[in-house]
């Protein structure tokens, strides 16, 4: 849409009937109103005429897209045939939303396989889930301005490692399938060197594990070479471990499993061991309240769904799972962990531990891409123990498993066969034409069983569960009267079970899982906690590469309603079919959005999106003729992830150079390496724009020689908010793009998770979207083995993607890309007379984002990008991305939703902090010990009798002027991060060191 | 219930079933859990052995009731009797409460009456009336912990303030009858004194006003012998103005009126002024964008309904009503009305205006006795006006008068007979047998429109309106198609009126309205006001008489549910059955709970229901033979609302002293009083326990007493949180006494409300509780009339003090009781070693509440209450109720939501002050200028360089280790009230001044 800033169309209701809506939505997504866009578009260096002309300079006219967008949108009032242009107003949107979310059935869910009912407390519901103070920040990149998050995270990696009886435990993994293919991997990493090198290497996966877990680890397998043996890994005294011998890398196992039952693994752990393998557990939080921890039987690896923890089924996700490793393998472990550390002044505080890893040091070497994880998720399971603590946590998983063993006694009596032992909340049961009777309870008793096999269902009890239910569920099975009471009667949690299968251990003595139990008492945990976090409530959040845009209370809404929430992912077809609508015009949508034929929306992130686009990209290609291709071209530029996804998909990665002026794509470099490897060329990974914030003139080209060579184009979508209506990745000639929909498509990024990284791809690809082994219908014929164990991933948060989508219309997404390119071109020219920028286009504009380049302060005044970045934060802002893609620079991104006001307080502060930095460079200030090298400055800092420094109090808390009426405090000072990656300590901190405020972090030594 | 600290029943989840639910309420309602409380028992001073014996040093044994509370409980897992003592669970509640809410049924209203449809912006609804930390804060005592929310009314006042083109309006009133019947008592205040003394004093009212309206003011006016004359006030150049002559005490008209048409009324306030009358304008702010306001046509008061801004039906409320006043009459507006002062720093600050007023000085004359009002719900209007701004404002007011001019055109070519002008947003229509109509429109279309009489239907637009609601309408009427497109263009919302009639001048200039239009800025803008306010997400607030409890969010949730808050309050009966179930149930439990045998849920406050309750007490007296029983006995210590109150009814107040040193009421001067006023006496008015926190012995002869001389026993309910379950106001003797369910029964605070003031009477006083004018079956047969608009008063909110009750059952209210009372003994064992106490009984024991004597450090310290008060924000708590009932003292009231830890930091706070009181009495600090006088401490003022005080920084901050890791900040230092009061100046600050921090707050001069 050619138009301009006062795209009114776009930005304001339309007036051209009485009868429109007037709560139109893209004028309140988008920051700047026509008249300060105007005002922006004068200021820029050189000034644009038009927002039609600006976009002309930012965007090469080859890659601009000759159509426009087109979105389906509401029926408007006036006409009879709905827009493609303009969106559906907020209450429009919402009744739609009503409407699909009716054609769903609630329906009560006994399927279990890692998913059980759980009641949310409404607090927990209301103060975290729906509360833009904890659902808006970011990943704790910056500690000092994330204690909140980053506490409840400790809370969350305590009570793993209580419940599970191992060291150490990281801060959530995406689900519960993947983090078995995370201990699988681990297993890998963790064997002797000489054995690596075996050409066989065996993975021994229990037959009792999950179903979608086992597929699962197939998809991720092959590209380690891996050969997974499902099994019964106790058979014949674990005879099968013996026989596999070297080519053992690690068992799998699930406990309880899959069908209900427990074990002893002792046995089988030794065995493992002996032969130096990694014995890994799939488990439940809270059945091991009741049940000896995998620690405490020799597992190395632990992990499974906390989702039972106060996070509703959500049609599959989000969720956080968890991952446990011993205390030997604590280097190891993926994703993200958090430890403790102290700051400036001695004062323990907590931050992200041992962050230079894989995917920064050995990129293509490596076994795990985990970015983005399930930080609110992982949160609101922290608080529920928290508010729960060990006792009641205990009190409902005896509920729980006295219900199971009602139910087992009950069905037994009715004369049927009961799988035993029933360890804690499932039940399977012999039941003739098994899908059958399924079906027949959900549709005549609004209820829904595992169907294990033909001949077996399972049932699996959850706290929701009551007796009404009971007995609903009793009745289905058999016409005998059944008094359960009577059944219940003198019943105890585990006596029927083997003493060395009972838990004697203690968990969640720290005190913070014994001191919030009444309402009054959690609310003000978690206010305290969010009051040191900043969040997109503050101020704007500039990271480059992560779109901080508004996520929108309208947006959110929808997925608190049950309709949405208590879904079951593996509930019959007929049960979702407003998810099937919602997810068909999603897919739609998106395709439209990207110029691709189909979407994936499966992987729950936008790493896992890159690995699944690599997957089905290695699918298709093995299906040409002529050799392996298996060479993956990455600029050197790109996202750590990338590069490691390679590594996952069983990919050579080759590097691409880049200009040294511009920053582009080494053509000539991408021609050598396309000619040389022309015959194993798989793939090239391309960011659009780059990640130096360009887009790049010769993109289609670079496309196109690809092509020549056979590879296949796969563009890293994480810039895509600067595409939107004006470009699109298949038009530009890629054939898998992945999006991130918590970038892009105001999904809140939820301090760090949850994510949606749904991919597009050209329709050759198509016939080989994942799929998945429970859920029909899902994926292409061809399908690769699924990348998440629900079908559509993290579908709960879908609708805030497709709400935005609708809500902005064609005309307000096309609009908000330009405004993001002007919000981003704005602030870089305000900056450039302070600051050089590192790349800029012929025209000299940058995209959506672009590099302050500050490594000249470094010999001038002893200044790195990392004192700037803390010192942004006592000017109340986030620091912007630092260190990448380009080390010791700042990446800035503002996104539409930031209006000039804050663009303007945004530059005024890092102009401010470029003349604290010429005081230094002139000798005014110290080298050391100055304003920028103290930063940030906690008020504990300040309010202080002794004042020895070079610089003012006020000067640093109130360096310009509304920071007096407007000031977020970091909570503590600067961290001290080596000292944390030296002495690691990953639980909650002792309670003498915190309340005492003594300033030693009492840290396990490593 | 004799019970124990241990009370599992009711503490914990009932263990007897293990199909009990474990989501039970009671234990996250009451802060200390059965370890606690036995700690507690014995650190009292005496210790107690067991909470029975606890109870029985408290209660006078013959107060204590003899039998167990009852409250119908949930249908029990185990059994097939609902039980009367066990509570609901909380998603046992939250079902039950959502089967009744299917019972009601949302149909499109167009009744109009002041009440519209609207849409509340979703961000404000999550982010204002969904959020605690907007929610739970108490009235704005404690100006500098509560900047955000003064804020934001100052928003409200000057919103109303520009529409209406008054120069004055203060922060809210109940609603907009009860506003009409302010207009008209300050109308008598504002007469000569000479014309206060003739006998006759007419109120004349235009027949044009809203029905309920005038039903209201016909019940205030009794007590003031002030007759309402419904007049057409226009008629033959407002004659009947001239003929009321020198009786006049002035005049009310709507605009637009009732019937939706506007006149021009400047002829008639000319003559209304000439007899030094006022006149009163009850009208409509959105209307006002297109309309001349009142304040340019010569009203002197102009009030209404701000719910159309962003507040739902509710079925009647709350919502906020709004009063101006021209400039000569501010200093006699009622309600609370907020200033700008300046702080010790000189900087700009906002504060509750003109506190010492009527209910303070001149009691019993008293003309209004509002106390609590909508403080909540004119934050979410404002916010409303803040987020549109002032072209949102007219776009949406535009919208609504061209669809209902395009409705009357349809009507009008469809044959009907319209009512011109359609000024705004109301169509009368001509229609026979209108009743049968209305109810087949309702029945056929899910539309309810007004019945003016039997041959006029109303229809009144709202912005929730479209075209497809437009054509149902003219549907309805008529068979002929109608193209309302076509009748829409080129329409104009105000051009077929006359040009008098037509704003010209500009309203919401300030930039507060000017800068927060997308949803990032008014997210941000929301967020910082919160966080300058101090409310129960922080701390306990330990307001005396205010009982601040927890406000769970189980009990707010149902609130935002559309079943709820989109009901027209006068929808037909059969639209409302589940309201009508859980009115019912509610009055029921109250009932019980009072030991009475009707209740009335209709006054919007307390105080609304002393009015009430004194009213129905006349009107049972009226009809009793002898004299006229018009005086009114009040014990010294009473809340100044009760005077007030007894003065509005018409009753002549006469003092019952209190005994020197017990505080209790004395009995010597009660029975001189009652011999005195035998044949006269109407009322006593007793607060129990006593408004000094003690249980009087000796308040059952007090009643005997009374009911022997012929009088009637009002009990202010006030303090029924220290009754519930251990005896009651019927069983005590009393007639009637009203509840404040924002107190007892969890409605949170707001800010300064919403409230509810529910009155229980015995059964001789049922016939006489207020019915209403347009609702059937409301109230007793002989019911006075009504004192709310609406018939079940602010009904949107009793669902929350419904769950309260079910959620807590019998026992559980019972033991919350008890607790409250161990909390306040608690906390007064402990501070005892350290300040004497005013009151305890001849145990040692308070009640739930307590008064702390400051008043000797006046003397030895020059410290006082005050300083007290300001020092404890300074350990980030509220102060306790100052200088009330007691001038110069602290009145604590912890409540039972409470835990030990909170309990314990307060009082160690409190200890702590009075070290530093010490300090000033043994000479170690000055007399002035110390740490006390100089609080609070905003980190501005700690923050600067010079520092030249006694006390050091650090001591001013952080007094206590704890508050280094948990602080709450003043925003501003001490507020100057006696400037403010001088200087009165009630909007928004001029911009410079607050941007620049220049520290002048350019007030008016008055
Ligand atoms: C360019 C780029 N690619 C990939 C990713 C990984 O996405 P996710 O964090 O969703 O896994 C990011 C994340 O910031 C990114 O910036
Ligand atoms: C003893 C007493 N009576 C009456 C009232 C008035 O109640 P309301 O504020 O609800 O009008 C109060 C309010 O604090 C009170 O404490
Ligand atoms: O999350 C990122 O690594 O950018």
């Amino acid at each position: 849409y050619s138009s301009s800033t006062e795209d009114t169309r776009a930005s304001e209701p339309r007036v051209e009937s009485i009868f429109e809506p007037l709560d139109t939505f893209p004028r309140r997504h988008i920051g700047p109103n026509a008249t300060t866009a105007e005002e922006m578009l004068r200021a820029l260096d050189p000034p644009a005429k038009s927002l039609d002309e600006f976009v002309k300079q930012v965007l090469p006219s080859k890659i601009l897209s000759s159509k426009d967008l087109r979105v389906e949108g509401p029926m408007p009032e006036s006409g009879s045939v709905p827009t493609s242009e303009g969106g559906y107003s907020e209450s429009q949107l919402l009744a739609r939303l009503r409407e699909i979310a009716g054609a769903n059935r609630v329906y009560k869910s006994y399927i279990g396989c890692g998913y059980a009912g759980t009641r949310t407390p409404e607090v927990i519901k209301r103060n975290i889930l729906e509360n833009p103070g904890w659902y808006t920040s970011y990943t704790p990149y910056q500690p000092e301005i994330s204690q909140g998050r980053l506490e409840s995270l400790l809370n969350f990696q305590t009570m793993v490692s209580d419940l599970t009886g191992l060291a150490i435990s990281n801060a959530s993994v995406l689900d519960e399938p993947t983090a078995a293919a995370e201990a699988m991997t681990l297993s890998v990493n963790a064997l002797p060197t000489a054995r690596l090198k075996r050409p066989t290497k065996v993975y021994l996966v229990s037959h009792l594990c999950h179903p979608q877990t086992i597929a699962v680890l197939e998809s991720r397998a092959q590209g380690f070479g891996i050969t997974i043996e499902v099994a019964d890994v106790l058979k014949d005294n674990s005879k099968r471990v013996e026989e596999v011998g070297e080519d053992l890398i690690g068992v799998l196992a699930q406990y309880p499993d899959t069908l209900g039952g427990v074990e002893d693994f002792r046995g089988l752990a030794d065995k493992v061991h002996k032969l130096k393998g990694t014995f890994s557990v799939g488990t439940d939080l809270l059945a091991l309240t009741l049940l000896t921890p995998p620690g405490e039987f020799g597992a190395d690896v632990a992990f499974g769904n906390a989702q039972r923890f106060g996070v509703p089924f959500g049609f599959g996700g989000p969720h956080a799972a968890f991952f446990a490793v011993s205390e030997k393998h604590k280097r190891k472990i993926p994703g993200r962990l958090i430890g403790l550390s102290k700051d400036r002044l001695g004062d323990p505080a907590a931050r992200l531990a041992l962050q230079t890893r894989e995917q920064h040091i050995r990129r293509e070497k490596a076994t795990s891409n985990i970015c983005t994880a399930q930080a609110l998720l992982a949160n609101m399971s922290a608080m529920y123990a928290v508010y729960h603590g060990p006792h009641g946590l205990k009190r409902i998983a005896e509920k729980v498993a006295k219900m199971a063993q009602v139910l087992a006694k009950a069905l037994a009596q009715g004369g049927l066969e009961v799988r035993q032992p029933v360890a804690f909340d499932t039940v399977v049961v012999k039941k003739h034409e098994a899908a059958l009777f399924a079906q027949k309870s959900a549709s005549n008793g609004r209820m829904n069983f595992r169907v294990v096999d033909d001949e077996h269902i399972g049932i699996t009890i959850d706290e929701t569960v009551g007796k009404k239910q009971i007995e609903e569920i009793i009745r289905a099975f058999t016409t005998d009267a059944v008094d359960v009471v009577q059944l219940a009667e003198g019943l105890d949690a585990t006596s029927h079970l083997p003493e060395s299968l009972k838990r004697t251990s203690a968990y969640l003595t720290h005190s913070v899982f014994n001191s919030h139990h009444s309402e009054t008492e959690i609310l003000r945990y978690m206010n305290h906690l969010q009051s040191k976090d900043l969040s997109l409530v503050h101020s704007m959040i500039p990271l480059g590469s992560c779109t901080m845009k508004l996520n929108a209370t309208t947006e959110m809404v929808p997925i608190s309603w049950p309709e949405f929430a208590n879904i079951h992912p593996f509930a019959p077809k007929d049960q979702t079919k407003g998810y099937m609508q919602l997810v068909d015009e999603l897919e739609r949508d998106l395709a439209e959005i990207t110029g691709f034929h189909a979407v994936s929306l499966q992987p729950n992130s936008g790493a896992q999106g890159e690995f699944t686009g690599l997957r089905v990209i290695r699918k298709y290609l093995e299906q040409q003729p002529g050799k392996k291709r298996d060479i993956c071209l990455i600029p050197v530029s790109a996202h750590g992830t990338n590069p490691a996804s390679a590594a996952m998909a069983g990919m050579r990665v080759v590097t691409i150079k880049c200009e040294h002026d511009s920053g582009n794509l080494d053509m000539a470099d991408l021609e050598a390496k396309c000619e040389k490897y022309s015959e194993e060329l798989g793939a090239i990974m391309i960011t659009y724009p780059s990640t130096f914030g360009i887009f790049e003139p010769q993109v289609k080209e670079a496309c196109e020689l690809v092509h020549k060579h056979g590879g296949q184009v796969y563009m890293d979508g994480a810039n895509m908010n600067a595409q939107i209506g004006l470009c699109s990745p298949g038009e530009i000639g890629a054939d898998v793009c992945h999006l991130n929909l918590h970038k892009t498509f105001c999904i809140p990024h939820g301090g760090g998770g949850p994510g949606v990284g749904p991919i597009g791809v050209a329709e050759h690809l198509a016939p080989f979207l994942p799929g998945h082994p429970l859920v029909a219908d899902v994926g292409g014929e061809k399908g690769i083995a699924p990348i998440s164990g629900a079908p559509w991933g993290s579908a709960s948060i879908l609708p805030i993607s497709w709400a935005y989508i609708k809500m902005m219309g064609a005309r307000g997404l096309t609009h908000a890309t330009k405004i993001t390119l002007l919000n981003a071109n704005y602030i870089l020219s305000r900056l450039k007379p302070h600051y050089p920028i590192l790349y800029t286009n012929e025209n000299g504009r940058c995209a959506h984002e672009f590099i302050l380049d500050v490594r000249k302060f470094k010999e001038s005044a002893s200044i790195e990008a990392i004192d700037i970045a803390k010192r942004l934060q006592d000017y109340g802002f986030h620091a912007p991305t630092m260190s990448w893609p380009v080390a010791n620079t700042l990446m800035i991104e503002p996104t539409e939703s930031e209006g000039k006001a804050e663009l303007d307080r945004f530059c005024d502060a890092l102009i401010s902090i470029r003349e604290e930095i010429a005081e230094v460079e002139q000798g005014k200030q110290p080298r050391d010990g100055n304003v920028l090298k103290m930063a940030p400055h906690s008020m504990k800092d300040l309010i202080c009798s002794e004042w020895e420094r070079s610089y003012g109090r006020e000067k640093a808390a109130y360096p310009l002027p509304w920071l007096k009426e407007k000031k977020f405090w970091p909570s503590v000072t600067r961290l001290d991060d080596a000292y944390g990656d030296m002495n690691l300590f990953c639980s909650c901190a002792p309670v003498e060191t915190v309340e005492g405020m003594t300033g030693t972090a009492a840290p396990m030594p490593t």
